[in-house]
């Protein structure tokens, strides 16, 4: 067993708990203890690393992002979402091998590692990606996640094509066999997928017991584009083929009528929320302190860096915070505890990773991020630590990371990658 | 003389010139060259400095903050401003000695240099601030400021006891005659000063020929106020004080109508622009795209880390992008040249201090920040520098920082200030 002492310890639980010169004991990558500094327990630990007065929280989730475009960050900005993804990022994402894709996972991890996140959902286009490639390096990172191939409908696929060749990348996730590594069944969006995709996805799911990931209802334009198609807004159509029936997640949910929110509710839907993203791309704001009030788990998310431009979820969760108290003209909307929870438990939530992360408690995975204040003028005094956790501190004020009681990140360095060799990989790379 | 060679220079001038390999000369404090890479020129420099791939850019101007706060980060979130203003700040102000508000600034001063801030507009409640004790700090520090006691009106003091205070302060400060340490005449807001005050505080600036700064049209309430007391909204307000035949600078200026916006662009009012601010306290997006359209100059801001919680100019930057892109549905709108100027030159213009910083122009002060993305997972690849220096840049990033010519920032440590020093007096610090 190895104890962390004299740490100030939030532990997103649901008692919101704050242990000020706290303790959390780990054994065989489980949490043990967490509370007050007790003496007593350290006997039988055998290794005693002092926090003193740093701030210790859960691992940050990452509810909806897409690592194999981390090499795209900046390739253009400025532009409306269609425009830009029809000429911009899936000609780019076209260009893709498999090294490329793999590199650019392999600096999506480090990144979110130095900025203390321990779990991701990610979605992305299976063209140029190599599974295989992918699994090493996710492993190596220690990461959690779910990496679920997009199912598009094209002119050169035809609907069983696109199953198939899912089918066949769910296969081989499965058959890794292993718990930090999931698949969720991702169809891109009810607007760039025929029904028949739609519909197919949704049985495939049923039949591997996969949560779906989807976007959905992200902007005017979707919502247009179905009304057009099929006279019903993004939800009521995907009602229409059953998906919320089945575990899904849906990424974005802005445009969101009242209705649609009791929708959400009642059927366990869950919104992976991107509101840098939302702001860029000029879709709008996601009417988040609804959807909490009416029960919808509701995760923090950064979409890819090529819409944000980081993976920087500290960043994220203090830009949520203002648009709601913004959008609600009400400045105690949206508080210091409900961020936090966005930012750890209510992500687990949402990937149904809430009985292993997500909060500090017993029998929990040890996944943490530790920081150190003293040295860092723009946290001082600390007046109160849970406002800088949200309004203050930056990603890149993370020291130290844990991944099920291994330490992954130490004095900002990642130990588990090759930061300095991916850099140098990174910058002998020609994309055109 | 001194070059600093073989960096991506961006002037932020009219002509917005980007040298890829540039090179930027250094005479006695001022710009003596600026463009391509010329061996020819090297000759007569003493020294040269290599940045090679460094991103080199104008040092940034913050144009409404109130340093003396510094301490008060986190002490109250969630709360409407004047909830947020009459039971938590003012009362803590209250407390506040020379000692502590020195401390304040210092420890504001630190954090600015550190982010890549080199010029500020401060505007501050005199109340147990000793501006000789201030000077020393700032002058030590070599940061250009504008440093403004606020007028208030209150039941302790009459308007002649207030002008009269705010005289001699405004005198001591001529008397150091140094052109870094300015002052403006600062009546609060027309709130919350009594018509005579707002008249003699422009009779005093008009006396002195200082520009005014005061906070105008941040929230609803303010507006309904005035509309109460006098029937007219805050523009028209002090328009009927001669406000806006005077040189202003209104910081905020979220409540704004089409009209309001046409008087501030032909009388030559300056807006300062605190996005997270006005977030945060829930009093609204300002139209900064209209009153650029209009013609009016916008600085950026950050106003103070009570209600920020940031003096860090590359964060505010990208939330005022963002907002802009989602007020305007439309993700072309703000873009990145524009914020880019909005955090150089027309912060300089918006302080009247263009002729001599804001760009790098030949005969302008060497004042600049240098930003090093080679060991930056998060500032790679370098698809676009000008994106990542708006999208993705932090704080943080920022590696030296050169004020007229000297470094003040080298590998993130200040030069000019005691940092550890510093931090261990504000830790030793017992705030009430």
């Amino acid at each position: 067993m190895k104890a962390y002492v004299h740490a100030n310890i939030v532990t997103c639980d649901a008692g919101f708990n704050l242990f000020h010169d706290g303790m959390l004991i780990v054994d065989q990558g489980k949490i043990q203890y967490v509370g007050a500094y007790d003496v007593e327990r350290l006997k039988d630990c055998q290794e005693i690393i002092n926090y003193q007065d740093c701030w210790l929280m859960p691992g940050l989730v990452n509810t909806h992002t897409h690592t194999p475009m981390n090499l795209l960050r900046g390739i253009q900005d400025d532009a409306e979402l269609h425009e830009w993804l029809t000429q911009y990022i899936w000609p780019a994402e076209s260009q893709f091998t498999p090294e490329i894709t793999t590199l650019a996972v392999e600096t999506a991890l480090i990144e979110m590692l130095k900025s203390g996140t321990t779990t991701f959902n990610d979605m992305y286009n299976p063209h140029g990606v190599d599974i295989e490639q992918i699994y090493r390096v996710v492993r190596q990172s220690k990461m959690r996640c779910y990496f679920s191939p997009t199912l598009f409908s094209s002119e050169q696929e035809t609907t069983e094509q696109t199953i198939s060749r899912t089918r066949h990348i769910i296969e081989q996730i499965l058959a890794f066999n292993d718990e930090r590594f999931n698949v969720m069944v991702a169809p891109h969006s009810p607007y760039t997928c025929h029904d028949e995709l739609l519909q197919q996805s949704l049985l495939l799911a049923q039949q591997y017991a996969l949560p779906i990931h989807i976007h959905v209802a992200e902007t005017q334009t979707e919502t247009a584009i179905l009304l057009e198609r099929s006279g019903k807004r993004p939800i009521a159509y995907l009602q229409g083929f059953g998906y919320l029936q089945h575990p899904s997640i849906f990424a974005h949910g802005v445009e969101l009528t009242d209705e649609e929110i009791q929708l959400l509710a009642q059927s366990n839907t869950v919104i992976a929320h991107n509101p840098i993203s939302n702001l860029k791309l000029a879709s709008g704001i996601a009417p988040i302190t609804e959807l909490l009030q009416a029960g919808v788990t509701v995760g923090l998310a950064t979409d890819s860096v090529a819409s944000n431009n980081s993976l920087d979820l500290f960043e994220e969760a203090k830009c949520a915070a203002l648009l709601q108290k913004m959008r609600r003209q009400d400045a105690r909307a949206f508080n210091i505890e409900t961020v936090l929870r966005l930012m750890t438990i209510e992500g687990a939530k949402a990937l149904r990773l809430d009985k292993q992360i997500g909060s500090l408690e017993v029998d929990k995975q040890a996944d943490f991020l530790v920081i150190n204040p003293h040295d860092k003028i723009h946290l001082q005094p600390v007046n109160h630590m849970l406002s800088h956790l949200v309004y203050a501190v930056r990603g890149g004020d993370v020291q130290d990371v844990y991944i099920g009681g291994e330490c992954v990140v130490r004095h900002g360095s990642v130990l588990t990658l090759d930061e300095s060799e991916t850099l140098a990989r990174v910058q002998a790379l020609k994309l055109t």
